[in-house]
């Protein structure tokens, strides 16, 4: 194979080195086994859930964590729900404490109808969770100070929205994501708002290290060939990337030199 | 596999069955073999050049040609350089008589800067070379009203160009494409002005049957790598398509139910 | 009054210097005193009107012409419902005959769902036209070249659309609107898809030299203030290209020097 | 005149009621005459400029100062050049005290290159200089939540960017401004990054109560007649908006009916 293919930077993050780029929510998909296709079709090493539609009591019997058991996962509990920095420690730790790894989500939401993050709640419980030795993910917006400093409050990677949850508007500012991108020092992975996989090899494309979709999935006519779409388009925005693409000029540029063997 | 890997339907052109929706351009590539890696890299069956650039003569002398012979390819020559419809048959004629097959991309510039095509010559061309039995493929502007024009003179699959050859600036107006796919009774394959594998899964999404690519993998700085990313996208973009993407909408959907079953 | 404001170019059309560039057209108003109010507000001094809509035995008595009578404006009578260019020619000539003068807008529809126009049939007209005498301003669509032949053809001014008519999604396609203000050595006038003042705006800092709106003006909740906003836009966006605007650039520079004498 | 004319609201900010949507930095132009005649042809009331440039110690012997007294202007003192919130509130009341009123616009910068806000800082330096009875405007991001949580800090007015300062890029996400504006309960006001009159229009449209612009006047060739093309549309803008623009619909709609007289 050729030797560019091991020109794309591994996905690193808490330590891990990830096999996949796309990260798979569980919610909202028509049954517990068509999610599991999903999965299998996705690739997916990492998966979120909210910890509160979870029972905590018997993780072995939940609904959705007993299918998920025996697999080679990474668990990314969120936290949603949360409307405060004190709520989201405390959804945290009960999910740590019943054994669900330590790896977190911050997912603080503002507005029930557009979800969109409270980034002053978010950058508190970001940095009090890094403090308690979690791997700390946070939701957040495109704002590219707010990026960095949830940075340097400890996040080990930070997770700008594209658009609002669920909306499939794709990435509204591609500049943003971009910046943030070429400044941070912690992985970005695009969550939220994707829609398709242009969507995600896009993110990619921009500078994602990797995206986190649910909806787009979930909520497919057929979720598994979706799952796998998005695998593909990942994995085409990281080559594509490595490549190192045209630049964009105004003019053409004929594909064959203006003067020919013809005539 | 799943069933929904089954539910994208196949290309056929001109009664064949493709077996790769990414068309290659030969031009532009920093040597052969570099061109040849590209091409294996892409799986592309459908391969352009200019007929114009080629050794009419002695074929198997060709500097492009004689590396493409004993593969499964098939030739699409184009008539760049061409002014006229007039040119364009004539060049047409003379690659098969040389034995490059009867399919043949008319390409008309009117324009030295842009390499736009000309509308009403390359109509006429279509209408000539369908006539005389060839399998046309126009590379046209993405006029709705113009493509359905092409189809009725005879092409076998119509190529609007998302943005002029060679700018890499993507697909300028995805709201034509996606107009021209729906009502096109031909297949759409979208020619010049890809930039990346998202331009290209982004292309498939809006309804386009396939994309013809030359300047973003040859010029890109490793082309091998970019010419399976746009493989890779190629696929996702129909995968993707096939599976029924979400709607957009104004507000998000909570990707878990707001009532949950903690606290 | 500073000297920057007689820069904007004037604008000539087949001979005659416009007071403005706005054209109104004066179909789907509320009622005729709205539209004539609206006409006032614009200042708009050309108007459109379906041909076939008029009474052309008794213009003096029509609905709508009876009330433009006495003013100072000029008819661009349209060839609507036409989809051929026989037929458009045709429209024309019983217009010219009944008095409504020698301009034309050319409109020759291909599709009943976007109304989008024929290239082939709208160069043919027009040709014929522009051989007739008339002043023709072809309805097109935003193909460059097509443009360009349009032009050579004997159009007075060309009229590309920036969307559908009636749509209001503005200008689809920035790059191809300029590209033909650039080349174009007749007025262009953006004809279509409009929706707002912004749009106009565009319109003219993109290269256009005026724009023709009906449906934004005449279906807005108050037609009358949009008529007024579109004629403020339209000087805002001259003036704006006029005056030159800054070059986008990718990142910031201080409106005030870094160093500063606080401190 | 129509009535629509007065169903614009008036802006009021900290209980002023504004003749002009439009603010006015006074950085960057060529030279003072240039400035005062742009601040003309604007209509601006509202004047910026930065606390660390002027004078403080004789603010009538100022270069900039001195050429605004006498006229009926609201100084707004920026803070450029602090890069805490403790920085912020020292100079806005240096400002006050040396008699530049007590309307203060908070910009508190992260990044050299970008100049883009500080979230933390700037939201801190809002509650602090409100407590303190100042007019706070600050300059932040276009995080919809960040925005709300300044309005509840005390802002009188939000100054969300478009795209970074000096940029010329314009709106850069146009859903998050609208949905800024749809939430406010006080004025919105785009800083930063707007490059033209559309840019301008576009703004109000969207539902921004005003804009603030200096580059892009102070660095177009010809300051002055942007200053008012900028003024023109910020008025265009308002009346579109009030006017009440017809919805985006996908497909055409006829200006005329299909069935005419005609025949």
């Amino acid at each position: 194979m050729h030797e560019a293919f091991y020109r794309v930077p591994p996905l690193v993050i808490g330590g891990r080195t990830l096999r996949s780029r796309l990260f798979l929510g569980t919610g909202r998909f028509p049954s517990p086994a068509v999610m599991l296709q999903a999965l299998e079709a996705s690739g997916a090493e990492v998966v979120t859930f909210a910890v509160r539609r979870v029972n905590l009591d018997e993780t072995a019997d939940d609904s959705v964590l007993q299918h998920l058991e025996g697999r080679d996962l990474i668990y990314l509990p969120n936290t949603s729900g949360a409307s405060s920095a004190t709520e989201a420690v405390r959804i945290a730790k009960l999910a740590r404490a019943a054994g669900l790894g330590d790896w977190v989500k911050v997912e603080i939401s503002a507005d029930p109808r557009t979800l969109l993050p409270d980034p002053i709640e978010t950058l508190k419980a970001t940095a009090m969770l890094a403090e308690a030795g979690f791997t700390v993910l946070p939701y957040t917006s495109d704002d590219p100070v707010l990026c960095r400093r949830l940075a340097e409050a400890g996040a080990a990677a930070v997770m700008p929205g594209g658009s609002p949850i669920g909306t499939g508007l794709g990435i509204l500012n591609p500049y943003n994501l971009r910046l943030i991108a070429e400044e941070a020092n912690v992985p970005v992975i695009v969550d939220a708002g994707l829609g398709s996989a242009a969507d995600a090899a896009q993110a990619i494309e921009l500078g994602a290290s990797g995206i986190l979709v649910n909806t787009p999935v979930a909520k497919a006519l057929d979720p598994v060939a979706m799952a796998r779409a998005m695998a593909l388009a990942v994995e085409a925005g990281a080559l594509s990337r490595a490549a190192g693409r045209i630049p964009k000029r105004l003019y053409a540029t004929a594909s064959s030199d203006p003067d020919g063997v013809l005539e």
